[in-house]
């Protein structure tokens, strides 16, 4: 049986009940590391679960040697964790598929993501449109095909939940050029740096972003740690976000608001004002 | 301190260990009753816990009487423990207002609810629209407008989820008359029902609804009991879907997918065809 089993949002203790029993009961546990960050390391996990034979499975694991997970799965019980809910990245779909095409059972165990989470902010899930994922800009390469839709969002009056870039194990030029298998350090995008570009996109003045009514003056919510003690969120303008960064450690997310709020959608973030 | 705390979608085995432990160790517990429902009756949880003084919070109680819940949370550690995720409904984004206008501490324990879960499918998340809710039609009150959000959603190829009427304390007009508090069972929509409802408004030949070219033809993916062991999940036209109930015992929800499918979307759904 192959159990795919979403670990929640912050703590080792998110983990459902069921879930928990599951991983200490299954022969080979693997956890996704790549789609999303953990607010813990994974030595935590480790300890928590009394085991240290979880295995950490990278991008290049799941999709190019996804049989050898079947393979575990179609021998004995084995669990793969994904941080958030369970079916959150297509990665994770295509394993299921596979896993029926070769007729293994599986299980979905699911819980929290920032998918549902971020009715944190107060706004209402339902009025939700297409999630977007910003990534950082390099020199030569600053796409803004997610503003687009950032505007398309908002011209039919959804909110946007903006996830931001998450590197790991990126490589440099020189390292990629020598097939080094060295990496560098994590990076994440904070609010900050994400607001910095929208300014960016903001001067080129393109009229479809000034019909969709965003200025630097447009209000967005910024939030960290989603579902942990630390949790923050700030309500400000993009060029406040933009200016310094208000939320701390990462991981960070935003959201774009509607340009409708409902009083009490409003009522609610007004407790998160930049003065409060 | 106010803790909200989703419970999950199926199982008393479905909550979180930290939410487990708070619920345990909280003054008081209520549990929301109304916004929907879960899998299991609340004696189960109630044993689950080993709690009997499990407070049923029914609608009347939740808007009408927040503050007796504050002033419990004022006093002690009080739990609102809510079916799903914590903070998919407005009343508990209100509850919370209502406690940072009194300066109460709170905290959220997030959870799986519908919202995310409906990943399931193997819809990108990613690309839903706005949700929408399908209410019972009665013989003098036929609304449509839900329609024209799945129309707008379906112009901007995004998916739509369709969460099914819940009826629960419903009155008869003669109870409500005589003003006896005596309710009616509580009752849930069907996929088919819904897909019945569909049918009617197709017929009725909008230019609007052709245009988003949903006809009785178009597939849809009914789902039952998401996230337990008996979930069920069928991918069939909505005219098959109105012909018979394809799904079992409630709860049901359902998707109606944007016009343009990845291939991985179309693979998964490949599985939950009618005819395997």
């Amino acid at each position: 049986m192959l159990y795919i089993i979403g670990l929640g949002l912050a703590d080792a203790k998110d983990v459902s009940i069921r879930g928990n029993e599951i991983i200490r009961k299954c022969e080979k546990v693997y956890l996704e590391a790549y789609t999303s960050i953990l607010l813990i390391p994974i030595e935590e996990l480790k300890s928590f679960y009394e085991r240290d034979d979880i295995i950490e499975a990278d991008r290049t694991l799941v999709e190019q040697q996804a049989e050898r997970i079947l393979d575990d799965a179609e021998k004995s019980d084995t669990a793969f964790l994904v941080v958030g809910d369970a079916l959150s990245a297509t990665t994770h779909t295509d394993l299921i598929i596979r896993a029926m095409d070769r007729k293994i059972p599986f299980k979905v165990i699911h819980n929290a993501s920032i998918m549902n989470a971020i009715g944190c902010t107060g706004l209402q899930l339902y009025r939700f449109g297409e999630t977007v994922s910003i990534v950082f800009w390099e020199d030569s390469w600053k796409p803004v095909s997610f503003f687009e839709k950032i505007v398309k969002n908002r011209v039919n009056n959804f909110h946007t939940l903006c996830l931001l870039d998450i590197k790991m194990k990126e490589q440099s030029v020189e390292n990629m050029m020598k097939n080094n298998n060295i990496f560098e350090p994590p990076r994440w995008m904070t609010c900050q740096v994400c607001c910095e570009q929208f300014l960016e996109i903001l001067t080129q003045g393109n009229e479809d972003f000034q019909a969709a009514g965003i200025t630097p003056d447009t209000k967005i919510i910024g939030v960290s740690k989603v579902g942990s003690d630390r949790q923050k969120m700030v309500y400000a303008t993009i060029a406040e976000h933009a200016k310094e960064n208000l939320l701390g450690e990462p991981l960070h997310s935003l959201v774009i608001p509607a340009e409708e709020l409902h009083e009490l959608e409003l009522e609610f973030l007004d407790h998160f004002k930049l003065d409060n």
